[in-house]
């Protein structure tokens, strides 16, 4: 696995992404005691940062979408374990510290539940936070270690989200009319993005004619973040509300889809943001080509099919209020699953850090080989 | 053709709905020589009734969505052209009170242009103008007459209301989940409504567990007027955002799609708000029946099929903006069809006042008979 730190992207052809304050975009930054992160919820309006100091602050900032998209909760969660591992030093016994180290990677990974990098990152951290609790280092050099390791993490997504985007930029035609949903950008990842990444690239060769942003109620995050990203990037986009689907492919609008992907299980069914299955479907009775842009570690090889993934459902008022103004009558019931399951069958590719395969090509190299 | 009063509706086995000011939520009222109409861009927030005494004032109505909902715009218009005539009757020739009561029926034509209901309706109310003109009645009497054309073509749209419910009720199987899109009830056709006069029959037949209502971006009309709508009818719902049909669809929790119609083509091919198309595309996908409910005065035999309905491109800022906050950076750009062509091979039927009809029996009624 490459362990390259982030200076090492720097090299490749393209313009390179700075995860670093000079970006005004920065999704968060490392400061060795402490995390600041954009406030996510407070975009497009303001650019808000916050200082998180403490482990529930991270746990805090995630679960309310502060910090969202697969890949950074990932990051945001690595960071906020070395946080946790802050304040665990304040117990004398290496059981005390241990136990109290995993108790801290439980909470974090019950923030959110269907994203696999979450899981991922904090496996990672727990099991290099024991080794080090184990050699009995002194909690500096530990607590820089495990930063190191934190590092490395957003380091690697950093790294992914390149190679995801020249993989897939291949896939993009002259001229194209992309559809996207979500925000699978800068702001989702720690690198340039997953599908996002790829149509950065592709606008970079000269291949983008317009992308077709599903502004991706509840949350909006397609017209509060990527809008956002594509303005800074220059890239021509119009915002559609969600139902638009239609009337773009049946007006024949959309040459290629590309989303991003919370998990992706053993034959290709992939949990993606609320409103990517109808894209999906559509896309395949109107033989436009989609694909999902995601790492390896997206895919979760315990989970055999899209039955297994964990769903999301959460709070009703995302739906009946947006601002903070209800939009229905008082008494008004909601129901907000926040992810789709779509079936492997209706996937033209999996653009990946390892290249483009289909979901049996991705099954085969799950079964013959260590991926991860 | 009927032309029985609201009042002979009052017969029918089921509660009746009464337009009037009994009723908080009646959409208009009639006075002789002005509209007071339920300002439906206020709704749910407040029940604010205006006042309309000018054929601009209808027409301003009618353009920002303040009365919207096909037959309820046709009723409206008609409402709208009474009081067009009555500023007519300042010119003193024939010639020039005629001239002056065409332009102004183009004028209230060109306010919205998908929905057939306004050209059927001030079809008939220019006929009758004509003749009430030509035959120099004076002007007392030719207000009232054309004041009760207007009435009766409202006392039918409320008549057809009650037999697309009834007729439609029979489609719908017992503990019913039945998804549905924007607003199709009393607000939106100054009777019990299409759909949604279905949902109620079936309502009151004991036949309906629970209602997706789709929340319906831009305008959000689901989750604003339908909610409040089944809210007052005491009707189990849950508002959705439209992304998520994909998840009821893929989770089996829709029995049943029934949908209202701005215009049906001869083939069958029809529109609806946006959102509608995916609707049936997962529906078709799902063998989940999906149904039209609209009067056979929705169909237009001019237009051959749905290539040749007239789709309204709305503002940019309807999408851009929620409640007057920007929900895109300063800068962005949306694209807003407000509808939906949706292929006669997706509707499982269409409920209509003449009876339930395939797209193919639909053809050849329309082919065989003088329908209008």
């Amino acid at each position: 696995m490459n362990r390259s730190k982030p200076r090492v992207v720097l090299r490749r052809q393209v313009r390179p992404f700075t995860p670093a304050s000079a970006d005004p975009l920065s999704p968060l930054e490392w400061h060795g005691d402490s995390l600041t992160i954009l406030d996510q919820t407070r975009l497009p309006w303001k650019l808000k940062r916050r200082k998180l100091r403490t482990v529930e602050d991270v746990s805090e900032a995630i679960r309310t979408l502060r910090v969202r998209g697969a890949p950074l909760i990932g990051i945001a969660a690595a960071y906020g374990a070395v946080l946790a591992m802050q304040s665990n030093l304040k117990h004398r016994t290496y059981g005390s510290r241990v136990r109290a180290w995993k108790r801290a990677i439980r909470a974090l990974l019950s923030t959110r539940p269907t994203a696999v990098n979450l899981g991922e990152a904090l496996q990672r951290m727990e099991r290099v936070g024991v080794t080090l609790l184990r050699s009995r280092n002194p909690p500096l050099v530990l607590l820089s270690e495990l930063g190191k390791e934190a590092q490395r993490i957003h380091a690697d997504e950093a790294d992914r989200c390149w190679k995801i985007g020249s993989c897939g930029a291949k896939v993009v035609p002259n001229h194209a009319r992309i559809l996207t949903i979500c925000n699978t950008g800068a702001l989702a990842t720690g690198g340039i993005g997953t599908a996002l990444g790829v149509i950065r690239i592709a606008h970079e060769q000269g291949k983008v004619r317009m992308v077709w942003l599903m502004e991706t109620r509840p949350l909006l995050q397609g017209a509060r973040l990527s809008a956002l990203e594509l303005h800074h990037l220059r890239i021509p986009y119009r915002i559609v509300v969600d139902g638009a689907i239609g009337a773009l492919f049946y007006r024949k609008l959309v040459d290629l889809v590309i989303v991003g992907a919370d998990r992706i299980a053993r034959n290709g069914d992939f949990a993606n943001k609320i409103g990517t299955l109808p894209i999906f479907a559509l896309a395949k009775l109107s033989d436009v080509p989609a694909y999902v842009a995601a790492p390896l570690t997206t895919f979760d090889p315990q989970c055999r099919d899209g039955k297994g993934i964990p769903i999301e459902e959460r709070s009703e008022e995302e739906v009946l209020s947006i601002f903070e103004r209800k939009i229905a009558p008082e008494s008004a019931r909601a129901f907000n699953p926040a992810f789709d399951v779509v079936p492997a069958h209706l996937v033209s590719g999996f653009i990946t850090d390892r290249g483009l395969f289909s979901a049996d090509q991705l099954a085969d190299l799950i079964k013959h080989s260590s991926l991860r």
